[in-house]
Protein backbone atom coordinates (compact mmCIF):
# COMPACT_ATOMS: atom_id res chain seq x y z
CA UNK A 1 0.00 0.00 0.00
CA UNK A 2 2.64 2.16 -0.04
CA UNK A 3 2.47 3.00 -3.81
CA UNK A 4 -0.62 3.98 -3.18
CA UNK A 5 -2.07 7.70 -3.13
CA UNK A 6 -5.69 8.14 -1.71
CA UNK A 7 -5.15 12.19 -2.94
CA UNK A 8 -7.69 13.20 -5.23
CA UNK A 9 -6.99 13.93 -9.46
CA UNK A 10 -8.07 17.24 -10.37
CA UNK A 11 -9.99 17.65 -13.54
CA UNK A 12 -10.05 21.42 -15.15
CA UNK A 13 -12.24 22.98 -18.34
CA UNK A 14 -13.61 26.15 -18.79
CA UNK A 15 -17.43 25.16 -18.34
CA UNK A 16 -19.42 21.30 -18.33
CA UNK A 17 -17.12 19.91 -21.69
CA UNK A 18 -14.87 18.17 -19.64
CA UNK A 19 -17.39 15.87 -18.12
CA UNK A 20 -16.90 13.74 -21.11
CA UNK A 21 -13.38 13.22 -20.11
CA UNK A 22 -14.32 12.61 -16.39
CA UNK A 23 -16.93 10.04 -17.50
CA UNK A 24 -14.53 8.17 -19.02
CA UNK A 25 -12.09 8.53 -16.11
CA UNK A 26 -14.95 6.88 -13.70
CA UNK A 27 -15.11 4.00 -15.67
CA UNK A 28 -11.86 3.63 -16.26
CA UNK A 29 -10.72 4.28 -12.88
CA UNK A 30 -13.57 4.03 -10.68
CA UNK A 31 -11.61 4.47 -7.01
CA UNK A 32 -9.96 7.12 -8.03
CA UNK A 33 -11.35 10.38 -6.12
CA UNK A 34 -11.94 13.11 -8.44
CA UNK A 35 -12.22 16.94 -7.89
CA UNK A 36 -14.23 18.83 -10.92
CA UNK A 37 -13.29 22.44 -11.26
CA UNK A 38 -15.54 24.26 -13.95
CA UNK A 39 -14.63 28.17 -14.37
CA UNK A 40 -18.77 28.36 -15.12
CA UNK A 41 -18.06 32.39 -14.68
CA UNK A 42 -15.55 32.89 -17.66
CA UNK A 43 -17.00 30.06 -19.77
CA UNK A 44 -16.33 29.89 -22.91
CA UNK A 45 -12.51 30.46 -23.18
CA UNK A 46 -12.49 29.56 -27.05
CA UNK A 47 -13.01 32.84 -28.33
CA UNK A 48 -10.61 34.55 -25.69
CA UNK A 49 -7.23 35.41 -26.67
CA UNK A 50 -4.22 33.87 -25.54
CA UNK A 51 -3.03 35.61 -22.19
CA UNK A 52 -5.94 35.53 -20.79
CA UNK A 53 -6.53 31.80 -21.50
CA UNK A 54 -3.55 31.53 -19.78
CA UNK A 55 -4.28 33.58 -16.97
CA UNK A 56 -7.58 32.25 -16.27
CA UNK A 57 -6.06 28.24 -16.63
CA UNK A 58 -3.51 29.08 -14.06
CA UNK A 59 -5.94 30.81 -11.45
CA UNK A 60 -7.83 27.24 -12.30
CA UNK A 61 -5.01 25.12 -11.47
CA UNK A 62 -4.08 27.11 -8.02
CA UNK A 63 -7.52 26.71 -6.94
CA UNK A 64 -6.99 22.50 -7.26
CA UNK A 65 -3.51 22.52 -6.09
CA UNK A 66 -5.00 23.88 -2.90
CA UNK A 67 -7.18 20.80 -2.74
CA UNK A 68 -4.09 18.51 -2.83
CA UNK A 69 -4.70 17.06 -5.85
CA UNK A 70 -2.11 14.33 -7.11
CA UNK A 71 -2.40 14.21 -10.91
CA UNK A 72 -3.79 17.16 -12.99
CA UNK A 73 -6.18 16.47 -15.94
CA UNK A 74 -6.32 19.19 -18.28
CA UNK A 75 -10.22 18.01 -19.92
CA UNK A 76 -10.45 21.33 -22.50
CA UNK A 77 -8.77 21.26 -25.65
CA UNK A 78 -8.76 24.99 -25.73
CA UNK A 79 -5.93 24.48 -22.57
CA UNK A 80 -4.36 22.47 -23.87
CA UNK A 81 -3.34 23.64 -26.79
CA UNK A 82 -2.36 27.16 -25.71
CA UNK A 83 -1.70 26.88 -21.94
CA UNK A 84 -0.36 23.15 -21.56
CA UNK A 85 3.24 24.94 -21.11
CA UNK A 86 2.23 27.90 -18.92
CA UNK A 87 0.66 25.16 -16.81
CA UNK A 88 3.53 22.34 -16.36
CA UNK A 89 6.02 25.57 -15.68
CA UNK A 90 3.48 26.62 -12.65
CA UNK A 91 3.19 23.21 -10.48
CA UNK A 92 5.25 20.07 -10.12
CA UNK A 93 2.73 17.18 -10.37
CA UNK A 94 1.86 15.50 -13.32
CA UNK A 95 -0.37 17.00 -16.13
CA UNK A 96 -2.04 15.78 -18.41
CA UNK A 97 -4.16 17.36 -21.41
CA UNK A 98 -6.13 16.03 -24.15
CA UNK A 99 -4.33 17.08 -27.47
CA UNK A 100 -1.57 14.25 -27.45
CA UNK A 101 -4.11 11.48 -26.25
CA UNK A 102 -6.24 12.96 -29.31
CA UNK A 103 -3.53 12.63 -31.47
CA UNK A 104 -3.43 9.05 -30.58
CA UNK A 105 -6.44 7.73 -30.69
CA UNK A 106 -6.26 9.37 -35.10
CA UNK A 107 -2.86 7.82 -35.73
CA UNK A 108 -3.72 4.01 -33.91
CA UNK A 109 -6.61 3.66 -36.71
CA UNK A 110 -6.17 2.79 -40.08
CA UNK A 111 -8.07 4.00 -42.64
CA UNK A 112 -7.68 7.58 -42.25
CA UNK A 113 -6.42 9.68 -45.04
CA UNK A 114 -8.87 12.70 -44.78
CA UNK A 115 -9.84 14.04 -41.56
CA UNK A 116 -12.48 17.02 -40.32
CA UNK A 117 -11.44 18.17 -37.22
CA UNK A 118 -13.88 20.14 -35.23
CA UNK A 119 -12.57 22.77 -32.02
CA UNK A 120 -13.07 26.52 -30.37
CA UNK A 121 -11.72 29.01 -32.31
CA UNK A 122 -8.48 29.20 -30.09
CA UNK A 123 -8.08 25.48 -30.55
CA UNK A 124 -8.04 25.53 -34.14
CA UNK A 125 -5.75 29.27 -34.47
CA UNK A 126 -3.38 27.18 -32.27
CA UNK A 127 -2.26 24.99 -34.88
CA UNK A 128 -1.36 22.01 -32.25
CA UNK A 129 -3.50 19.52 -33.65
CA UNK A 130 -2.58 20.34 -37.18
CA UNK A 131 1.37 20.32 -35.96
CA UNK A 132 1.10 16.80 -34.48
CA UNK A 133 -0.98 15.40 -36.16
CA UNK A 134 1.20 16.10 -39.71
CA UNK A 135 4.56 15.03 -37.35
CA UNK A 136 2.66 11.97 -36.83
CA UNK A 137 0.96 11.25 -40.46
CA UNK A 138 2.70 13.63 -43.17
CA UNK A 139 0.25 12.51 -45.56
CA UNK A 140 -2.86 13.23 -43.51
CA UNK A 141 -5.40 15.97 -45.40
CA UNK A 142 -7.11 17.52 -42.76
CA UNK A 143 -9.87 19.81 -42.99
CA UNK A 144 -10.70 21.81 -39.68
CA UNK A 145 -13.65 24.03 -38.28
CA UNK A 146 -14.23 26.25 -35.58
CA UNK A 147 -17.61 25.80 -34.22
CA UNK A 148 -18.26 28.16 -31.36
CA UNK A 149 -22.18 28.53 -30.97
CA UNK A 150 -21.75 24.35 -30.39
CA UNK A 151 -19.66 25.30 -27.65
CA UNK A 152 -22.03 27.75 -26.24
CA UNK A 153 -25.48 25.92 -26.98
CA UNK A 154 -23.83 22.69 -24.96
CA UNK A 155 -23.51 24.94 -21.85
CA UNK A 156 -26.88 26.09 -22.47
CA UNK A 157 -27.92 23.32 -22.13
CA UNK A 158 -28.89 22.80 -25.53
CA UNK A 159 -27.60 20.18 -27.11
CA UNK A 160 -29.43 17.06 -28.65
CA UNK A 161 -31.79 19.55 -29.62
CA UNK A 162 -33.54 21.03 -32.92
CA UNK A 163 -31.71 23.56 -32.52
CA UNK A 164 -28.29 22.30 -31.92
CA UNK A 165 -29.46 19.41 -35.03
CA UNK A 166 -29.04 23.27 -37.14
CA UNK A 167 -26.22 24.68 -36.01
CA UNK A 168 -24.11 20.91 -36.57
CA UNK A 169 -25.46 21.67 -40.33
CA UNK A 170 -24.52 24.96 -40.65
CA UNK A 171 -20.63 24.48 -39.50
CA UNK A 172 -20.65 20.85 -40.93
CA UNK A 173 -21.95 21.22 -44.58
CA UNK A 174 -18.66 21.75 -46.08
CA UNK A 175 -17.04 18.88 -43.74
CA UNK A 176 -20.23 16.32 -45.29
CA UNK A 177 -19.29 16.78 -49.02
CA UNK A 178 -15.68 16.51 -48.36
CA UNK A 179 -15.12 12.42 -48.57
CA UNK A 180 -14.16 12.10 -44.90
CA UNK A 181 -13.01 9.06 -43.54
CA UNK A 182 -13.04 10.88 -39.60
CA UNK A 183 -13.64 13.62 -37.82
CA UNK A 184 -11.86 13.94 -34.36
CA UNK A 185 -14.45 15.93 -31.91
CA UNK A 186 -11.40 18.11 -30.64
CA UNK A 187 -13.51 20.39 -27.64
CA UNK A 188 -14.52 18.18 -24.82
CA UNK A 189 -18.07 19.92 -25.42
CA UNK A 190 -19.11 17.50 -28.69
CA UNK A 191 -19.39 14.00 -27.61
CA UNK A 192 -22.45 15.43 -25.41
CA UNK A 193 -23.67 15.76 -29.36
CA UNK A 194 -21.81 12.89 -31.06
CA UNK A 195 -24.94 10.95 -32.07
CA UNK A 196 -26.42 14.14 -34.04
CA UNK A 197 -23.12 14.79 -35.96
CA UNK A 198 -22.90 10.95 -36.44
CA UNK A 199 -26.48 11.11 -37.54
CA UNK A 200 -25.78 14.12 -40.07
CA UNK A 201 -21.89 12.99 -41.38
CA UNK A 202 -23.37 9.52 -42.04
CA UNK A 203 -21.71 5.79 -40.91
CA UNK A 204 -18.54 5.96 -43.22
CA UNK A 205 -17.09 9.01 -41.17
CA UNK A 206 -15.14 7.35 -37.95
CA UNK A 207 -15.78 10.01 -34.61
CA UNK A 208 -12.54 10.27 -32.75
CA UNK A 209 -13.58 11.19 -29.25
CA UNK A 210 -10.07 12.14 -27.42
CA UNK A 211 -11.51 11.72 -23.90
CA UNK A 212 -10.96 8.01 -24.10
CA UNK A 213 -7.13 7.79 -25.11
CA UNK A 214 -7.26 10.42 -22.28
CA UNK A 215 -8.29 8.37 -19.53
CA UNK A 216 -5.65 5.75 -20.60
CA UNK A 217 -2.99 7.94 -20.41
CA UNK A 218 -4.53 8.69 -16.99
CA UNK A 219 -4.19 4.99 -15.80
CA UNK A 220 -0.97 5.04 -17.70
CA UNK A 221 0.76 7.84 -15.74
CA UNK A 222 -1.17 6.56 -12.14
CA UNK A 223 0.65 3.62 -12.40
CA UNK A 224 4.12 4.15 -13.49
CA UNK A 225 4.23 7.03 -11.16
CA UNK A 226 3.30 4.81 -8.31
CA UNK A 227 0.25 7.48 -7.88
CA UNK A 228 -2.88 5.02 -7.95
CA UNK A 229 -5.92 4.85 -5.77
CA UNK A 230 -6.14 1.63 -3.54
CA UNK A 231 -8.59 -0.19 -4.62
CA UNK A 232 -11.30 -0.03 -1.06
CA UNK A 233 -14.93 1.69 -0.70
CA UNK A 234 -16.23 4.31 -2.72
CA UNK A 235 -14.47 7.42 -4.45
CA UNK A 236 -15.47 11.09 -3.28
CA UNK A 237 -16.26 13.45 -6.11
CA UNK A 238 -16.60 16.72 -5.94
CA UNK A 239 -17.30 19.64 -8.21
CA UNK A 240 -16.55 23.22 -8.07
CA UNK A 241 -17.82 26.07 -10.47
CA UNK A 242 -17.02 29.43 -10.09
CA UNK A 243 -21.10 30.86 -11.03
CA UNK A 244 -24.08 29.02 -11.53
CA UNK A 245 -24.02 25.99 -9.57
CA UNK A 246 -27.19 24.75 -10.03
CA UNK A 247 -27.76 25.35 -13.61
CA UNK A 248 -24.15 23.39 -14.09
CA UNK A 249 -26.06 20.44 -12.35
CA UNK A 250 -28.98 20.85 -13.90
CA UNK A 251 -27.15 19.88 -17.64
CA UNK A 252 -24.18 17.72 -16.32
CA UNK A 253 -27.00 15.41 -14.90
CA UNK A 254 -28.31 14.42 -18.22
CA UNK A 255 -24.66 13.24 -19.11
CA UNK A 256 -23.23 11.84 -16.07
CA UNK A 257 -24.36 9.42 -13.78
CA UNK A 258 -26.85 11.49 -11.06
CA UNK A 259 -24.79 9.85 -8.11
CA UNK A 260 -21.74 11.55 -8.78
CA UNK A 261 -23.01 14.90 -9.19
CA UNK A 262 -24.32 15.06 -6.26
CA UNK A 263 -22.05 17.77 -4.45
CA UNK A 264 -21.54 21.08 -6.61
CA UNK A 265 -20.39 23.96 -4.40
CA UNK A 266 -19.55 27.54 -5.47
CA UNK A 267 -15.72 28.77 -5.07
CA UNK B 1 -19.73 78.70 -36.77
CA UNK B 2 -17.79 79.26 -33.27
CA UNK B 3 -20.79 76.89 -31.62
CA UNK B 4 -19.63 74.23 -33.88
CA UNK B 5 -17.75 70.96 -33.76
CA UNK B 6 -16.09 69.09 -36.09
CA UNK B 7 -14.72 66.35 -33.44
CA UNK B 8 -16.27 62.62 -34.25
CA UNK B 9 -18.60 61.67 -31.84
CA UNK B 10 -17.67 58.18 -30.42
CA UNK B 11 -19.54 54.86 -30.20
CA UNK B 12 -18.38 51.65 -28.45
CA UNK B 13 -20.26 48.44 -27.93
CA UNK B 14 -18.88 44.71 -27.38
CA UNK B 15 -19.70 44.16 -30.61
CA UNK B 16 -21.94 44.83 -33.78
CA UNK B 17 -25.15 45.34 -31.15
CA UNK B 18 -24.15 49.04 -31.18
CA UNK B 19 -25.02 49.12 -35.04
CA UNK B 20 -28.31 49.93 -33.96
CA UNK B 21 -27.70 52.47 -32.09
CA UNK B 22 -25.10 54.09 -35.21
CA UNK B 23 -28.04 53.45 -37.56
CA UNK B 24 -30.34 55.77 -35.68
CA UNK B 25 -27.64 58.28 -35.04
CA UNK B 26 -27.13 58.49 -38.92
CA UNK B 27 -30.40 58.73 -39.50
CA UNK B 28 -31.01 61.87 -36.87
CA UNK B 29 -27.24 63.47 -37.73
CA UNK B 30 -25.90 62.60 -40.72
CA UNK B 31 -23.40 65.51 -40.62
CA UNK B 32 -21.52 64.22 -37.56
CA UNK B 33 -18.33 62.48 -37.54
CA UNK B 34 -18.46 59.07 -35.92
CA UNK B 35 -15.95 56.51 -34.91
CA UNK B 36 -17.44 53.14 -33.76
CA UNK B 37 -15.20 50.71 -31.80
CA UNK B 38 -16.16 46.87 -31.04
CA UNK B 39 -14.46 44.71 -28.73
CA UNK B 40 -14.74 42.06 -31.23
CA UNK B 41 -11.76 40.05 -29.89
CA UNK B 42 -13.63 40.00 -26.64
CA UNK B 43 -17.23 39.72 -27.12
CA UNK B 44 -19.82 39.22 -25.56
CA UNK B 45 -19.05 41.35 -22.56
CA UNK B 46 -22.89 39.77 -20.99
CA UNK B 47 -22.25 36.76 -19.27
CA UNK B 48 -18.46 38.83 -18.09
CA UNK B 49 -18.16 39.85 -14.36
CA UNK B 50 -18.77 42.81 -13.63
CA UNK B 51 -15.37 44.13 -12.75
CA UNK B 52 -14.03 42.46 -16.19
CA UNK B 53 -16.95 44.30 -17.99
CA UNK B 54 -15.67 47.42 -16.09
CA UNK B 55 -11.95 47.19 -16.94
CA UNK B 56 -12.58 46.21 -20.53
CA UNK B 57 -14.88 49.41 -20.91
CA UNK B 58 -12.24 51.77 -19.75
CA UNK B 59 -9.74 50.25 -22.12
CA UNK B 60 -12.73 50.70 -24.95
CA UNK B 61 -13.20 53.95 -23.76
CA UNK B 62 -9.50 55.34 -23.70
CA UNK B 63 -9.04 54.16 -27.32
CA UNK B 64 -11.86 56.26 -27.93
CA UNK B 65 -10.19 59.18 -25.85
CA UNK B 66 -7.26 59.25 -28.19
CA UNK B 67 -9.21 59.73 -30.92
CA UNK B 68 -9.87 62.93 -29.77
CA UNK B 69 -13.84 62.57 -29.68
CA UNK B 70 -16.11 65.30 -28.42
CA UNK B 71 -18.48 62.35 -26.68
CA UNK B 72 -19.33 58.87 -25.81
CA UNK B 73 -22.28 56.80 -26.78
CA UNK B 74 -21.98 53.86 -24.91
CA UNK B 75 -24.20 51.79 -27.60
CA UNK B 76 -24.24 48.69 -25.15
CA UNK B 77 -26.74 47.70 -22.48
CA UNK B 78 -24.31 45.64 -20.76
CA UNK B 79 -22.13 48.56 -20.59
CA UNK B 80 -24.60 50.85 -19.71
CA UNK B 81 -25.71 49.47 -16.61
CA UNK B 82 -22.43 47.63 -15.20
CA UNK B 83 -19.71 50.57 -15.97
CA UNK B 84 -21.70 53.57 -16.83
CA UNK B 85 -20.41 55.10 -13.28
CA UNK B 86 -16.73 54.31 -13.66
CA UNK B 87 -17.08 55.91 -17.16
CA UNK B 88 -18.01 58.96 -16.22
CA UNK B 89 -15.71 59.41 -13.60
CA UNK B 90 -12.67 58.52 -16.09
CA UNK B 91 -13.55 61.19 -18.61
CA UNK B 92 -14.61 64.54 -18.76
CA UNK B 93 -16.74 64.74 -22.47
CA UNK B 94 -20.28 64.06 -21.94
CA UNK B 95 -21.25 60.34 -22.00
CA UNK B 96 -24.82 58.81 -23.36
CA UNK B 97 -25.84 55.36 -22.17
CA UNK B 98 -28.59 53.32 -23.31
CA UNK B 99 -30.53 52.63 -20.43
CA UNK B 100 -31.80 56.27 -19.44
CA UNK B 101 -33.29 56.61 -22.75
CA UNK B 102 -34.64 52.83 -22.59
CA UNK B 103 -36.86 54.13 -19.92
CA UNK B 104 -37.62 56.93 -21.26
CA UNK B 105 -39.08 55.37 -24.68
CA UNK B 106 -41.27 52.81 -22.51
CA UNK B 107 -42.40 55.99 -20.23
CA UNK B 108 -43.54 57.87 -23.16
CA UNK B 109 -45.40 55.34 -24.19
CA UNK B 110 -49.29 54.63 -23.23
CA UNK B 111 -50.80 51.41 -22.25
CA UNK B 112 -48.03 50.01 -21.13
CA UNK B 113 -48.76 48.00 -18.02
CA UNK B 114 -47.29 44.93 -17.99
CA UNK B 115 -43.65 44.80 -19.63
CA UNK B 116 -41.54 42.07 -21.29
CA UNK B 117 -37.61 42.95 -21.03
CA UNK B 118 -34.75 40.88 -22.88
CA UNK B 119 -31.26 41.59 -22.06
CA UNK B 120 -27.75 40.09 -21.20
CA UNK B 121 -27.16 38.14 -18.15
CA UNK B 122 -24.95 41.05 -17.30
CA UNK B 123 -28.11 43.81 -17.66
CA UNK B 124 -30.52 41.74 -15.93
CA UNK B 125 -28.65 40.75 -12.67
CA UNK B 126 -27.48 44.65 -12.82
CA UNK B 127 -31.24 45.66 -11.84
CA UNK B 128 -30.77 49.14 -13.55
CA UNK B 129 -33.98 48.72 -16.13
CA UNK B 130 -35.78 47.69 -13.32
CA UNK B 131 -35.18 50.17 -10.99
CA UNK B 132 -35.35 53.17 -13.41
CA UNK B 133 -38.46 51.96 -14.45
CA UNK B 134 -40.03 51.03 -11.44
CA UNK B 135 -38.94 54.65 -9.80
CA UNK B 136 -41.35 55.96 -13.16
CA UNK B 137 -43.90 53.69 -13.22
CA UNK B 138 -44.07 52.06 -9.52
CA UNK B 139 -47.10 49.87 -11.12
CA UNK B 140 -45.46 48.43 -13.91
CA UNK B 141 -45.34 44.86 -14.03
CA UNK B 142 -41.94 43.54 -14.99
CA UNK B 143 -41.08 40.23 -16.67
CA UNK B 144 -37.30 40.03 -17.24
CA UNK B 145 -35.07 37.21 -19.56
CA UNK B 146 -31.63 37.05 -20.16
CA UNK B 147 -31.33 35.91 -23.58
CA UNK B 148 -27.65 35.28 -23.95
CA UNK B 149 -27.28 33.19 -26.77
CA UNK B 150 -29.16 35.45 -28.93
CA UNK B 151 -26.09 37.86 -28.64
CA UNK B 152 -24.01 35.03 -29.98
CA UNK B 153 -26.23 34.63 -32.71
CA UNK B 154 -26.18 37.55 -33.83
CA UNK B 155 -22.84 37.88 -33.46
CA UNK B 156 -22.20 35.03 -35.71
CA UNK B 157 -24.15 36.60 -38.76
CA UNK B 158 -26.76 34.00 -37.52
CA UNK B 159 -29.51 36.56 -37.41
CA UNK B 160 -33.06 36.23 -39.05
CA UNK B 161 -31.92 32.38 -39.77
CA UNK B 162 -34.40 29.47 -38.88
CA UNK B 163 -31.35 29.03 -36.02
CA UNK B 164 -32.30 32.49 -34.06
CA UNK B 165 -36.51 31.65 -34.88
CA UNK B 166 -36.06 28.01 -32.91
CA UNK B 167 -34.16 30.09 -30.13
CA UNK B 168 -36.39 33.33 -30.19
CA UNK B 169 -39.22 30.76 -29.16
CA UNK B 170 -36.98 28.71 -26.82
CA UNK B 171 -36.27 32.05 -24.75
CA UNK B 172 -39.67 33.91 -24.98
CA UNK B 173 -42.11 30.71 -24.47
CA UNK B 174 -43.16 32.28 -21.23
CA UNK B 175 -43.52 36.05 -22.55
CA UNK B 176 -45.32 34.92 -25.54
CA UNK B 177 -48.21 33.31 -22.96
CA UNK B 178 -48.07 36.22 -20.36
CA UNK B 179 -50.57 38.73 -22.59
CA UNK B 180 -47.46 41.39 -22.34
CA UNK B 181 -48.23 45.04 -23.37
CA UNK B 182 -44.99 45.64 -24.68
CA UNK B 183 -41.50 44.15 -24.95
CA UNK B 184 -38.23 46.30 -24.19
CA UNK B 185 -35.21 45.21 -26.54
CA UNK B 186 -32.61 45.74 -23.62
CA UNK B 187 -29.85 44.76 -25.50
CA UNK B 188 -28.85 46.39 -29.07
CA UNK B 189 -28.12 43.23 -30.40
CA UNK B 190 -31.79 42.29 -30.72
CA UNK B 191 -32.93 44.84 -33.16
CA UNK B 192 -31.08 43.08 -35.59
CA UNK B 193 -33.73 40.25 -35.19
CA UNK B 194 -37.01 42.42 -34.60
CA UNK B 195 -39.85 41.22 -37.24
CA UNK B 196 -38.36 37.88 -35.48
CA UNK B 197 -39.08 38.61 -32.49
CA UNK B 198 -42.64 40.61 -33.55
CA UNK B 199 -43.84 37.51 -35.37
CA UNK B 200 -43.35 35.45 -32.65
CA UNK B 201 -45.00 37.33 -30.39
CA UNK B 202 -47.52 38.76 -32.65
CA UNK B 203 -49.29 42.35 -33.08
CA UNK B 204 -50.64 42.94 -30.10
CA UNK B 205 -47.14 43.35 -28.12
CA UNK B 206 -45.26 46.97 -28.68
CA UNK B 207 -41.65 46.44 -29.58
CA UNK B 208 -39.47 48.79 -28.02
CA UNK B 209 -36.21 49.70 -29.15
CA UNK B 210 -34.57 52.29 -27.06
CA UNK B 211 -31.49 53.21 -29.93
CA UNK B 212 -34.29 55.85 -31.33
CA UNK B 213 -34.83 57.58 -27.87
CA UNK B 214 -30.89 56.95 -27.54
CA UNK B 215 -29.89 59.25 -31.23
CA UNK B 216 -32.74 61.81 -30.03
CA UNK B 217 -30.83 62.14 -26.47
CA UNK B 218 -27.53 62.80 -28.42
CA UNK B 219 -28.98 65.09 -30.55
CA UNK B 220 -30.25 67.53 -27.68
CA UNK B 221 -27.24 66.72 -25.58
CA UNK B 222 -24.71 68.10 -28.70
CA UNK B 223 -27.23 70.88 -28.82
CA UNK B 224 -27.04 71.96 -25.33
CA UNK B 225 -23.05 71.71 -25.25
CA UNK B 226 -22.98 73.16 -28.78
CA UNK B 227 -21.21 70.60 -29.93
CA UNK B 228 -23.08 70.25 -33.58
CA UNK B 229 -21.27 69.88 -36.65
CA UNK B 230 -21.61 72.44 -39.14
CA UNK B 231 -23.73 71.21 -41.53
CA UNK B 232 -21.54 70.72 -44.41
CA UNK B 233 -19.89 68.13 -46.25
CA UNK B 234 -19.61 64.77 -46.27
CA UNK B 235 -19.47 62.84 -42.38
CA UNK B 236 -16.31 60.74 -42.21
CA UNK B 237 -17.38 57.36 -40.85
CA UNK B 238 -14.66 54.82 -39.33
CA UNK B 239 -14.95 51.65 -37.81
CA UNK B 240 -12.40 49.82 -35.38
CA UNK B 241 -12.45 46.32 -34.19
CA UNK B 242 -9.82 44.31 -31.92
CA UNK B 243 -10.64 41.22 -34.17
CA UNK B 244 -11.45 39.97 -37.03
CA UNK B 245 -12.55 43.05 -39.39
CA UNK B 246 -13.28 40.84 -42.16
CA UNK B 247 -15.99 39.08 -40.59
CA UNK B 248 -17.27 42.52 -39.06
CA UNK B 249 -17.58 43.97 -42.14
CA UNK B 250 -19.48 41.12 -43.94
CA UNK B 251 -22.09 40.81 -40.73
CA UNK B 252 -22.37 44.78 -40.21
CA UNK B 253 -22.97 45.32 -44.19
CA UNK B 254 -26.44 43.45 -44.11
CA UNK B 255 -27.74 45.90 -41.44
CA UNK B 256 -26.25 49.22 -42.30
CA UNK B 257 -25.92 51.32 -45.57
CA UNK B 258 -23.36 49.54 -47.46
CA UNK B 259 -21.30 53.19 -47.50
CA UNK B 260 -20.93 53.63 -44.19
CA UNK B 261 -19.03 50.53 -43.45
CA UNK B 262 -16.06 50.87 -46.11
CA UNK B 263 -13.45 51.34 -43.23
CA UNK B 264 -13.26 48.60 -40.74
CA UNK B 265 -9.28 48.74 -39.21
CA UNK B 266 -8.11 46.66 -36.65
CA UNK B 267 -7.14 48.56 -33.57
Amino acid sequence: MDDMDTRPIGVFDSGIGGVTVFKEIRKLLPNENIIYYADTARVPYGPRPTEEIIRFSLDAVDFLLKQQIKLLVIACNTVSAVAFDAILAHTDIPVIGVIEPGTRSVVSRSGIHKLGLIATEATVRSGEYQKRLTQEEPNLQLITKACPMLVSLIEEGWGNTEISKLVIQKYMEDMKGADLDGLILACTHFPVIRAQIEEYLGPDVQIIDPAEETAKELERVLQERKLLHPAEGEASIRFYVSDKPEKFKSIVEKILDPRDIRQVSLT
